[in-house]
């Protein structure tokens, strides 16, 4: 094998695989919609948060749209696309992963809760038949597509 | 708020937040061990891979064995610690993103499996209570430590 392996995680990462973007979709998934309540929350500089919001946008990950506040130009908001929306998995596993190995003493700064009934929501490993795998990968197992054709 | 949200994806990101960082994860959690089929593989250039390597191993996520090859010179090899493979559901999230939305005519190029009953395995959000939220994050709350306190 001569050529990077074909992998929907490199296809993801080329997209999303880098702080900033990932930070970004973070704060606009918990509702943050203006440019600068991102930069402020995020600490990105602006030339990097312009850069990062238009790929995400030309991605379909994002969706600008215009508003205007009462006697003021017409600013831009961003809200999350489905596609985007579906990125959360990718921010809470990561959360954590931070959360367990990164917090400090001072222990997570957020917690992820279900709303309905409060509880803990983590990203786990489920099999199609219903059966929880554990979070370090055991019993999992990658398969190439043409592996076993013909 | 003046300072960037406290936040274990941040965190997470400032380690692992980085096309590389992640792409030679997922080749060390396939098997994949030495440093000629890590570069084969992801078609990182050399001196970031070494970089990146670095890093990885700093971080505890990766841990650096040497051995010698019969008639060789002593050569290392990467292998997951406990904590780097636990990084298993930001790759596998990420995976069934890309297979969702960038998967293209041929579909997912690897199919991810539960060794036991060979079911397609997926990153899912469940609460502790055992509730699955919808993977668009539906029914998911942030709630910073400190709100709700006294």
């Amino acid at each position: 094998m001569d050529t990077p392996r074909a992998c929907s995680v490199a296809r993801s990462l080329e997209i999303v695989g880098e702080r900033w973007s990932l930070l970004v979709l973070r704060e606009v998934l918990l509702g943050v919609r203006r440019f600068a309540d991102i930069q402020r929350h995020t600490g990105a500089p602006r030339a990097v948060l312009t850069q990062r919001l238009r790929r995400l946008v030309d991605a379909g990950i994002l969706e600008r749209r215009d508003y205007r506040p009462d006697g003021e130009r017409t600013r831009q908001e961003y809200h999350p696309t489905p596609a985007g929306r579906e990125l959360q998995p990718v921010l809470v596993a990561l959360m954590q992963w931070g959360d367990r190995h990164l917090a400090g003493p001072d222990g997570p700064p957020v917690r992820m809760e279900h709303h309905d009934c409060g509880g803990a929501v983590h990203a786990h490993l489920v099999c199609e038949h219903g059966h929880a795998l554990p979070g370090d990968g055991r019993g999992l197992r990658a398969v190439p597509r043409d592996v076993g054709a013909g």
